[in-house]
């Protein structure tokens, strides 16, 4: 996008709103703002709340998930067993002159206009040689790059005062999951399938953060840890979004450079093998209904399939869900990984405590066994006072081998022994097995709160009659309603007042003003996304009704004071609509 | 305490419940676990928000604070202007033989019995000569202790790439708000008084933490910032408040060693000067009704000033909120500090960023000044081309100055200038004055939700016919309502899991459960502290009625399903009782 352009479009739009009106801005202004760092003020917060209430709704009250909230710094250990001390790292390169450091990726894509894709595909020596061999310098003063380095983009800091004592400020919340596994499998009632959920702040050292809220140090995360067993991977869930349907970019089209859509229902692209695992399948239709309350429409969302080199460590198959934003083209705001048994096993070798669930046959399952039984009446002449070695030799031996190489050979080679036929008994005995001991595999839906907040705000924004509005759904927008006088005098203002504290005190978030003209105010609530405006007049006094103002249409309707708490109840609950708050007017 | 006691205490008890039911366990137990930090499991979690979810509906819904959500990591910068870097530290020794390092001051306490207050109070040189004095050594080797030193507690880290690049993990949430004053109070409408609540997680890296949940490196802080206008500082809340009782413990009696309960209202605590603000008063009674929602009864809480040495350092009146817990005695749940204008006045010396706030007055107030007037057509003959110059450092002199020396003397000596009457005309001039710029004032309620947390769960607990039962307040209770089958045949399942579902729909939190008797589920139940269980029965089949469960009486009443989800709501939200729910039986 050209300069002018990005001067009017939606990202700086959203920017200048966010900072006027109190959504987000960069933190630390005063001290010239630290980059990565954004503070969300008083409708940012409660917007982002709203958005992870819904994420909770989903999930915890709907699904059934359970929620834990484990700390951000963690132990070393943690992050050696998961693989991120070793991967989660960037290429650097520092400018040997003024000593500024860059992401060397982003370096040749911005100033060699080298694919995203491409770019995180190099290993150091192919980015240095492309560096090198396309002439590019310090962007800041233009001297000379030296060699890229691998960058750990982990906060590190020490925990208590021992520096030996590693500790690192997480980047994903699903490390504090996995180590709790055991006790949480637990509190499941040891019953797979079974998810967890955790969402909280998360810290990746950026080299040079850009893009705004899309790429900052300290974020939030929902991350999503679904534990199933694999020999059983049917989700009971799959009949309520089969027929969703999906658009996905495949990695079969990504590699022939193709960005193609393929639009499937949730069982068809189950059934032609394009999403793996079921559990993965419908988590992602799950994002895309949550996407679509938001305010994304379907058109403006897809799923892109990662290429081998784009998946994190831990992943087999994964998807990022994008929406389409006007500067930033498609953006990722989840991220849908099978992340298979990796990360349990890892911390099984690395903890020494088992991992595995027991799950118990329907009924025990009987099975055949070879054992050998050594006869000791016979062994015993023959070996002399070996005999009890080689009971015990034989005892280790695979039953299986000692058979055939009985028959075919007529005897077995026991290491310097020879065993004959009439040295042991092979028999086959039955035991019944109770269940079955496994790994659980991972599917993790992982969503960006500050990511979910910025498209919602740039799908809801809107212009009419050359005035900015905020469109959220009812359900979502930080302040529900706004209560006004309609002039402040002849008792309006108080009357105006005692309903606005009832509405508070039935729960609702509501805004109280008086300042400036009525036309004035609601543009200014429009502007915030307030859904619903009431407006005390002066037929309020007469007969108890005030008017109530939608949002989008601006359209009004007259209702009785008596019932409107409840009917806004049920407004906001999504079980009316507008017209049947009240008579229109 | 003695040790046989300490096995059979609520705090033993809280916590392996606590760990066996999912409430939290210390985190990172497969590696061996770290001290300090603790991970809240599926009930912890949900109590934790419905704990943070009531300090949100009163300061934010009912008085109308604006909240805020900014970033942990923080850069240094703010902690040098906020005074964290020189003063946020604790005094550590290190054990010369086996390098194990402690808080000095605690030792004392533990090893040489030293009170708290009095161990807190002395500086390295005297803890050093008292640890020698009394000959204390390593509690772990008995080694001898070295010098104690001052150690940082705040969590140090590196932002980006830049090893120079400072940064902090915040200790509190406070300085996330001071540094966006100007934005926040933009968002005020620029109006005084306003507050400011940020809700989020902070860092303290304790050099040995102790304690359970009441110590913890990671921890959740409620910070209230309140900024109000000190020559204006009513509180138009008090009359909400002034009859509330508070029992204070006066620095003046802890001076004299004692622990004597002052108790007053509200109203005579400001007006015998015990309380210095209304507002620092008003948010005192707030906490203490806050944490008899909580269920911690008034007579199991006291507010205790801090003695100066005690107090942060930028406080100038300290109280903090306790509460009487079993094992350990008297523990705070909130801080409430005057913090004058300490840290706006620093971020603004620090920043030179301007943190006034201009008040306008109801109407101009005149003001009569001195003015002088250089007389050129006198001062241009007396001092030819330096008549300029005199002319402009006239301007900038004190007038009642040059008009009292004129007077007295007959001349002014400005620098090497000797001033007449003259040389000058001083004027007596009108001016109307706007308004007035100063810093604000704050008052600052700081609550710890896991503290919070703690004493809700201690207070919680009951035992009953020898079973265990958390008797939390319905309204923070994690899980609102169980959902039983009397028995798992004859549709009886069926009929309960859809009467779940619908109470689900409704947004209830709800737990289905059919495994074991009925009284194990019961009783399962009552331990995690579930309110109300509603269970299906045969009668369910033929008149579509349950029974409801008082989790605290264990009574039972009859209700329509019909009827349910709308009585449920009017009990959650205090409406009706229990007996209302249906008819007794």
């Amino acid at each position: 996008m050209k300069e002018e352009n990005r001067k009017q479009d939606k990202f700086t739009i959203i920017s200048e709103l966010a900072r006027r009106r109190g959504f987000y801005w960069q933190s630390y202004e005063i001290y010239g703002g630290v980059s990565g760092f954004a503070t969300y003020g008083p409708l940012g917060a409660r917007l982002k709340q709203n958005i992870e209430r819904k994420l909770r709704e989903l999930f915890v009250n709907k699904l059934g998930v359970l929620e834990i909230e484990s700390p951000v710094i963690t132990p070393e250990k943690v992050f050696v067993a998961s693989g991120h001390v070793e991967h989660f790292r960037e290429p650097m390169v520092e400018c040997v002159k003024c000593k500024k450091r860059f992401r060397a990726d982003h370096l040749l894509e911005e100033a060699a206009g080298v694919g995203e894709a491409e770019a995180e595909k190099m290993s150091l020596a192919e980015l240095n040689e492309t560096l090198k061999k396309q002439g590019i310098k310090c962007p800041e003063c233009g001297g000379t790059l030296g060699e890229p380095k691998q960058f750990l983009t982990m906060f590190k800091t020490t925990i208590g005062p021992y520096s030996e004592a590693v500790g690192y400020g997480r980047p994903e919340a699903a490390q504090g999951i996995f180590v709790e596994f055991r006790r949480l499998y637990e509190m499941a009632r040891e019953k797979i399938p079974f998810g967890v959920l955790q969402i909280g702040h998360a810290l990746r050292n950026e080299i040079s953060p850009r893009q705004g809220l899309l790429r900052v140090r300290e974020f939030t995360i929902a991350d999503l840890e679904f534990f199933f067993d694999p020999e059983e991977p049917d989700c009971h869930l799959l009949k309520e979004v089969k027929d969703e349907m999906l658009r996905l970019v495949l990695a079969e089209h990504r590699l022939k450079s193709s960005e193609k859509i393929t639009e499937v229902s949730v069982a068809e692209a189950l059934k032609k093998g394009y999403v793996k695992s079921e559990w993965h399948a419908v988590f992602m239709a799950y994002a895309k209904k949550l996407l679509i309350e938001l305010g994304v429409s379907a058109e403006n969302q897809r799923f892109i399939e990662k290429l081998p080199w784009e998946r994190a460590h831990y992943s087999s198959q994964s998807f990022d869900q994008q929406v389409l934003v006007e500067r930033w083209g498609w953006v990722e705001v989840s991220g849908h990984a099978y992340r298979g048994d990796y990360d349990l096993k890892q911390h099984a070798e690395f903890s020494g405590v088992d991992m595995c669930v027991f799950k118990e046959y329907e009924k025990p399952v009987e099975r055949e066994q070879l054992v050998i039984k050594p006869l000791m009446a016979n062994l015993g002449p023959a070996f002399k006072n070996e005999a009890g070695k080689i009971a015990e030799m034989l005892s280790k031996a695979d039953p299986k081998e000692v058979e055939a190489s009985l028959k075919k050979e007529g005897f077995f080679k026991l290491g310097k022994y020879k065993i004959l036929s009439e040295h042991v008994n092979i028999l086959r005995q039955k035991t019944a097995e109770r269940g079955r001991r496994f790994i659980p595999h991972v599917v993790e839906p992982s969503f960006g709160s500050d990511r979910l907040l910025y498209v919602a705000l740039e799908y809801a924004y809107r212009v009419k009659e050359d005035r900015a509005l905020l469109s959220f759904p009812p359900d979502i927008a930080p302040i529900q309603l706004g209560v006004y006088p309609l002039v402040s005098k002849d008792g309006l203002p108080e009357k105006a007042l005692a309903l606005y504290r009832e509405l508070i005190d039935e729960g609702f978030v509501a805004e109280y003003d008086e300042a400036g003209s009525i036309g004035r105010r609601y543009a200014r609530a429009d502007e915030v996304g307030i859904p619903l405006g009431v407006t005390v007049d002066y037929d309020t006094l007469k007969d108890g009704t005030v008017t109530v103002r939608d949002r989008d249409s601006w359209r009004q309707v007259r209702s009785p004071i008596k019932d409107l708490p409840h009917l806004l109840h049920l407004y906001f609950r999504k079980k009316i609509d507008f017209d049947a708050l009240g008579t229109s007017i």
